[in-house]
């Protein structure tokens, strides 16, 4: 990680080698930009490199697109992608496909690419696997300009979120969302403390995997939100919360099994930018829910 | 079916025929019962052979247990159980199991007749496959006389069951529990007409299974209980109630993918004699449960 | 009270007798009907009588609507109402008007009676002191065509409530409104039994009053609907719950003094002839509300 | 005001002329923690004064507790109070009493100087008039022994509260409590904005008051908390939400009139230097509330 400052007083290679891949494989962008220093935040620099790759040429613009990877591919995964693309495609869980999900995602290249003559790109960094199907179920009936203009605008926020990852400035890009939980006893009328509580990513297709497990603390809340200082992946989770080991150990008398033991609450999340807080007011014999803010 | 003025009125050798099998293979209680007819309800009757169930010598209490067949056995199942037997286990799936659970049956089974030398009985129309097991848990440790004790008052259960399916009277055993559901719309302060709502019974081992589907009418509610007319088996389960469907039929502003769409309400039933209703406050941004009555 | 099938076996001038004052002071609506007997039901009497009425010569409506009193007027209270009419004013409290509430009605009635040159009539029954002051504030800019035949759906009305209290028949006429509550205590996962309840009429001008007290049962209803046989009348009301002494009375630890104590739920009602179910559902720190039905 | 800093380097009069009334005409206690200079924090300092105050000679508490003048007393008032009294006097409004407050407040006052001999003392600050009557029932049957304990912790409490309007520190005394809201709008999924919020202190004798009027802003909060700054005086309160406005102006359909238009929250404070939340879910149909933190 750099700072801005170091990058507005870097040299002109120094600078575009920093930023060379923030658009993949395109480090032309970075030295379209090098003469505009210095700039002001990191935000401005941001807007910068998009107006580049916006105004440049079709041609070069279709040339970006191409640069891209398919999305779990397993030929390309072993021929080495760029360590971003890498790290981006493992975050959606790219990497630990099931069958029946990776021929899902052959599928989508082949006729995506069959189609466009250019692979299907996604910002996957916000999404589940299960929203790049609904993405591509949605984007595949589009004619090509509208698919290059959507393949450029999903290429700007990968290269967000990359550049927030390398420059640290006094401003920050609004590439982040924030998922978080509270839950409040209201047979004691206190927050609860010491509830396990489990981020569950489900899978309409393949297998549901466990995001993050947190304790909450005195207040009821957990001491990190669930999911911060990223985006939150576009898709549909269950939060599940061990509310009968939570009763039976404050003593309160229970029914054998407890009505309410593991609460699931289902919810789908289609702002992976926004704060989303999804609290539990609960008594060991009933429970509310809401999405708050 | 048969009345109990027709009971009543009956041949000694007909009312014999009749409920030979309330008791597993066990026509003396029967027998002893039919001279003290005529009976003023169908309470009275059962009270009637419970108490020669009760009061018989031990060596006939032992009998009558070892009567009853192992639950999920293959061979004996194989050989041929009672009718009354036969459906009984199938109504908690004990003809559906998988190889984990057959072979976790067959431990329970083998360890108890190992300790006690005598089957391992449970009423289970009252059970779920899990609670099976949990009640398994429960009774092993205990020594042989409350083992006897308790296999009597299951034995007592499954015949009152069955009696109670046999006879019609004015009065009714108190076998039957009821498991309903009642969703409210708070959006637009009117019941939810027309949601699909699925009862899932859930399994620790092995896989779940839907108990039964519905559709809620205009009052919100759906036309017959979830569960009614029998026990409602102790366990755990999911209903599923799809929202997301409901409130974009109404034209209702939604996200995409909506906040809520299928909303699961997990609970156990720990009295399957109880009447148990498990309603649904919903907006598309929140909602809310509780244990009714 | 009379019978349906005593009504149509009566006598021409029995008939009408009983039926005279349905319309006020206008037993030619009777008599006009008599002829038509045989009635099915009560709803087809009423139907019958509300046609005489509509189809009445315009001067005849008109004199039919001269023959109401004033709402609230001294002067005409003093030289006597039909009992009918006196009991319906009554209803409403329209007998124990505060000096402002008089003057109120006395500028509503001379306001109307100035610009359409007949009295104002509303079905008191469906009504509270304040809805009949909106429900003037609502029709006094219309047109007089409007008003004779709001007056005469008034006058329909007040007949058919009346037609009610006199006739029983196998039918019923829907005039009769509910108003329910029920009490769940998610403290404890059951109805709250014995919380008194009180409902209370709140006035905009002049003094509330307590229209019913009760007490919840062992369901955590009441015994009767707080409203029911009746029009539950427009008006805003509020529902006092003391679930303070109810919670302190089970031994659960509350503060000092406790957090809730008397719960108040506000809220108006517009249909008169509807269902409405107002439910608590409360613990000593929490407590919701729903329109139910 | 003045800063600690300073306090710690005046001159040993100027330090004890700032704190002279810290304790009601009591300058001894500031003279007695002088020397005790410097102090590292506000809490230090209270600490000193409290411990000077509690290990004095009974015979100087006695007069510390002789020093304070009756609640509400006509004669006291017009002869004139220290500003401090004066000020917290107001603060529960006995500057505003009705005359059957008054009457209550002068049998207060006498009955328990003619049993202790001493005036009824209380840190006025952190109660509504009705709690003060409250404290009283509970304080009057005690012996004098608890009663000059108890005068002196309400004393100190008075102490704390003038200590922190005259000292600016690094450190905080915890004599501050908060009340706020929050109110979420369940019908649109969002914090619902520019709804009026009203805090009523009710009164048992005599009349309710406004504390404060608020309007909720874009994150469904009040600008500033409804109480802050201060303890939230114990008693019993009304926060009324005009609702009914708010759905209207949003365009939801509603009945006329709105089932739900002022929702009132009637709630008691019994921890004046807690940090109370009382929160509203709403849709037009439906509401619930709960004591959050």
């Amino acid at each position: 990680m750099t700072t801005l400052i170091d990058l507005n007083n870097a040299s002109r290679d120094d600078f575009v080698a920093a930023l060379a891949n923030v658009f993949e494989h395109s480090p032309w962008v970075a030295e379209q930009v090098a003469m505009k220093r210095p700039y002001a935040g990191i935000a401005q620099l941001f807007m910068a490199m998009k107006a580049a790759v916006e105004q440049a040429p079709s041609e070069l613009r279709l040339a970006l697109i191409k640069m891209h990877p398919d999305l779990a591919d397993k030929t390309q995964r072993a021929a080495g992608l760029t360590d971003d693309s890498f790290a981006e495609q493992n975050s959606a869980g790219l990497d630990r496909l099931s069958g029946a999900e990776y021929d899902a995602f052959q599928r989508v290249n082949d006729a995506y690419r069959a189609k466009f003559g250019f692979p299907y790109i996604v910002c996957v960094r916000r999404h589940t696997k299960d929203s790049i199907l609904r993405d591509f179920e949605r984007r595949l009936p589009n004619d090509i300009a509208v698919e290059m203009q959507t393949s450029v605008e999903e290429i700007c926020r990968i290269a967000a979120l990359r550049l927030d990852q390398i420059v640290m400035a006094d401003d920050r890009l609004a590439v982040h969302g924030r998922l978080s939980t509270h839950v409040l006893d209201t047979h004691s009328g206190k927050p609860a403390a010491g509830i396990a509580v489990e981020l569950i990513e489900l899978a309409g297709l393949g297998t549901s995997r466990v995001v993050t497990r947190a304790l909450t603390n005195a207040d009821g809340r957990t001491d990190q939100p669930l999911i911060g200082g990223r985006p939150v992946p576009a898709g549909t989770y269950e939060l599940l919360f061990s509310v009968g080991d939570y009763f039976a150990r404050r003593g309160v008398p229970l029914s054998d099994p407890p009505f309410l033991d593991r609460i699931p609450l289902r919810f789908s999340v289609s702002e992976p930018e926004g704060h989303l807080h999804v609290p539990l007011l609960v008594t060991p014999w009933s429970y509310a829910t809401y999405r708050g803010s």
